[in-house]
């Protein structure tokens, strides 16, 4: 773990900013974990953010604020942005970690534009051609890695072995063990797949060998919630698909069952016996807790905040930054992708 | 509708055959259809289909046995069925619809045979190049249909065309009214997505114009369950992923909400008053209602039951069966494809 660490938050970035940014943080700064090494960057407009901190009573000495001009909004499309952005609080968000001010970058902003602002000034991890987006998944034992959910549409055999080095470093590095990489696909039997996928298949199993994870062969949609696979790997347009029909599922599932149990007297009354019960349950499955995707392949950590959540999903992303820089994720990358690079 | 409907019936294909199949098959019958020109050709060992007709009472006068000699089981390959299963109750299941004796044929055997059998015996239709595997998908208003879901690994926008014109006129000879038909992608804006996606946009805009359908453009994962389109179009690779993760999330949640409401004696209590509504709730959700895949394309219509549904899902895919031909699909579809013909 480094001895001391920045994360820089575009603090104008998603819906209510920069209210729930700064709430968040404040939620954050007033959690039970030793922050006196952890210190914060914000950028936006230093009137508003400085409002919001004396509104959530926040202690200021780990904080600095740098005033931008201009704020990314959810329809500039990224060409115009790298024209016009360079005073936006994202790219200065950004760009703090090639000036040596961060260690990872955070925002709820724009996610084309923020993907694209980062690969033009992160740069690309040498040996690495493609970055990816990493999110993490509720299962039935914890929490998983799925990447890519979106950046690359299409992808290769490197691309995806890449993805498995990556997504591994990013699993120890929140949580320590080593862990099972499974490659998603239509069935677990060898020959099921395009011809991309079996050729990734034969190239994790000689890979694994390093030690870096344990390869856990194909694993079929149906199986990702289960909890025997850690890291799941599959393109960015499947990955993509699947990421948000679980999350369709899961909200039309618990629609019906909000509607269910509010039908009736009986089921009202229902109601006030499960109370803690449904509380825990809702706590669960809380989309807010696996708020967060992560760019990896950069030179430098990117976390993308759901641009709709609220200061406790946005506490959430602001915790993930801290969990992935304490884990060292950069030197766990840098040294997993060297045992490609070796066997080549 | 046609005057006669006869419906084949592999009694030996699946978990627990023939018990579950001749048992839904009685549920069918009992169900309170006008059923007087529906008939039914079971295809099986006829001394073990004897005694479940018998178990379960049902009335012989609709009902013919056809006794054949072998299963083919769930680890045979596609090859070796071809070679060996000629004898089999899936084969003579489907080969009933070339020598007239039958309409439709259905199976809760091994899916891969039963795809290749299927193509094979009953050929595809003139002009289609790959059949498709299409389901049923709840949503907030109803029910969708979703294909491909798994017999083409890759499709290219002639398949995909191709998919939207007989997928349209499923849902039309199930459920009467003009199909909102959308494309499965990562956004719904116009440039998102593969080539393959573009092409097939653009293709879709021209040939909704007559009328099969009307075009919603894309859809997103997380759509899929609102209601807002009722034909899904995707490839199989990425159907089925969608649609795997979709029951694995639905099993997911429903097991969380099951363990949450039995933790504790208020929650036990809680149960006691949610009885109705959380039964209503399983009701609407219950999987077996949407039990029965169709196989389109070929020159005639093929369903395939989950292999381990039970009786009530079998009895739901012989429903299926019923209301396809009763809404005459194969003509729904000979019509629609003539359109993409015409347009060439």
């Amino acid at each position: 773990m480094p001895n001391k660490i920045t994360i820089a938050i575009d603090a104008m970035g998603g819906e209510n900013a920069p209210d729930k940014n700064i709430n968040g943080l404040s939620l954050f700064i007033k959690s039970n974990k030793d922050l006196n090494n952890v210190y914060f960057n914000l950028y936006g407009n230093e009137k508003l953010i400085k409002d919001k901190i004396s509104k959530y009573k926040i202690p200021t000495t780990n904080i600095k604020i740098f005033d931008t001009i201009s704020v990314v909004s959810d329809e500039e499309t990224p060409l115009k942005a790298i024209k016009n952005s360079k005073d936006s609080s994202m790219w200065k968000c950004i760009n703090s970690q090639t000036i040596n001010e961060c260690d990872i970058s955070l925002s709820a902003g724009n996610t084309g534009v923020l993907l694209v602002i980062s690969r033009m000034i992160l740069k690309t991890i040498e040996g690495v051609s493609k970055p990816a987006l990493a999110g993490l998944w509720p299962n039935k034992n914890g929490v998983n890695v799925v990447l890519d959910l979106g950046a690359n549409v299409e992808c290769d055999e490197n691309n995806l072995i890449d993805f498995s080095e990556m997504g591994s470093a990013l699993y120890k590095s929140l949580f320590t063990d080593t862990p099972k990489v499974a490659l998603l696909n239509i069935g677990s039997e060898e020959i099921k797949g395009t011809e991309t996928l079996k050729k990734t298949y034969q190239l994790l199993k000689e890979i694994s060998r390093n030690g870096d994870f344990i390869f856990n062969g194909y694993i079929e949609g149906n199986k990702i919630t289960e909890g025997n696979s850690n890291v799941i790997i599959t393109d960015g347009f499947t990955g993509n698909i699947a990421l948000k029909t679980a999350e369709g599922t899961a909200k039309f599932i618990t629609d019906s069952l909000k509607e269910s149990l509010k039908e009736n007297i009986f089921s009202k009354i229902s109601l006030l016996f499960s109370y803690f019960s449904l509380k825990k349950f809702k706590k669960k499955l809380d989309p807010r807790k696996y708020n967060g995707a992560i760019f990896l392949g950069l030179k430098g950590p990117v976390v993308k905040s759901h641009g709709s959540t609220d200061a406790i999903g946005f506490y959430y992303s602001i915790d993930l930054c801290y969990r992935i820089i304490k884990g060292d994720l950069m030197n766990k990358i840098k040294n997993n992708l060297s045992h490609i690079n070796a066997k080549e």
